[in-house]
């Protein structure tokens, strides 16, 4: 594997669809984007990403989760945690990401994402208004004490190197898009503040569909 | 970046989300799909697959297409074209294919894929019914002859090394679901078939929607 310069970049021609965003928006009945939680490990990033995906599937809107352990289960199998690790990890979570809302779909991710650049990179990915960064804010001794994957345990003892908030940095967004407090909102309330955003947004139409 | 094992498979846990692939196809109206054309540069595998996207358009089914240079200038931006790069890029477009169907939708993958191996590996992420592999038929001297990009040229000059079907293998499918001559059939007959043998297999509804 080499570099991540782009090798022959002359050789490669940039092919653009016939199905423009507005056509997949018309046909969806929903715009684009991704929604990006960020946070430290237990404060309730996938929980949320899981229950906002239940949430627009009962307002009609298909959605889907790139959940940290999942992607590393699978496309981002051969990566550690290391810091040159974790930038690649989020790198290529992002261009899917960027692939997601370029088809016109919500994307919900759910990865500790410590690094603030690398939050940047992706934003920057995508048109304006098209990423929301959602601070999943919690402190780290609550965290410490939901402990749900035991991982914090593991992580003192020094049994897990590189723990994002222990032995690792977590930078905390300085300009997030929506801040939700998982130690005092509950879900219902933080699942209702992010569908506020994506309305407010326009990504979504601005009240649920009625039956007839 | 470590190889190609899970490094921390004993930390991860796999979490599946609220919203199953039944609930997926009520709301889109259509079963999930991966559409996979191989075949030789300049046989026409991104045209087929702009083209069955703007046909899948216009029965009100929005999907997309993963295009190999495109692909290659984001998420596989750090690849090259060595045999070790060649199937490193292939499963990563691999994985994104089976998150697309994860999340109920219909992705249509452009890339040359030129070993049998990588192609039976990305069938096998895939349910059983869920991935149409596409053979582009069409001969060396016909994709020559076009040589829209001028690949072939420059190829030929040893300009570009491991070009396949020139300087590298290309191993045509042994059994594809699907077989399309570009070289004899119409773009229109080709996109025709293609819409039926997504009809046959239940991922479209069997005639397109008729408007009231």
């Amino acid at each position: 594997m080499k570099g991540r310069e782009n090798p022959v970049s002359e050789n490669i021609t940039y092919t653009h669809g016939n199905v423009s965003l507005d056509r997949r928006r018309a046909l969806l009945g929903h715009g684009p984007a991704t929604v990006w939680f960020t946070g430290l490990s237990g404060s309730g990033k996938s929980t949320l990403a899981f229950a906002l995906e239940a949430a627009l599937a009962d307002r009609g809107v298909v959605s889907y989760v790139l959940d940290g352990d999942n992607i590393r289960h699978a496309l981002n199998a051969d990566l550690g945690f290391s810091p040159e690790d974790r930038v690649e990890n989020i790198r290529r979570v992002g261009e899917v990401c960027k692939l997601f809302t370029d088809a016109g779909q919500i994307v919900l991710s759910a990865f500790i994402s410590p690094y603030a650049a690398d939050r940047a990179a992706v934003r920057d990915k995508h048109p304006p208004g098209g990423f929301f960064e959602v601070f999943v804010s919690c402190s780290l001794a609550e965290c410490e004490r939901r402990d749900v994957k035991g991982l914090y345990q593991k992580a003192r003892s020094g049994a897990i190197p590189d723990f994002s908030g222990v032995s690792a940095p977590y930078e905390i967004p300085v300009c997030p898009d929506l801040i939700l407090d998982t130690a005092t909102c509950s879900l219902d309330l933080c699942v209702t503040d992010l569908l506020s955003c994506l309305e407010a947004a326009g990504v979504l139409a601005g009240s649920p569909p009625v039956s007839p």
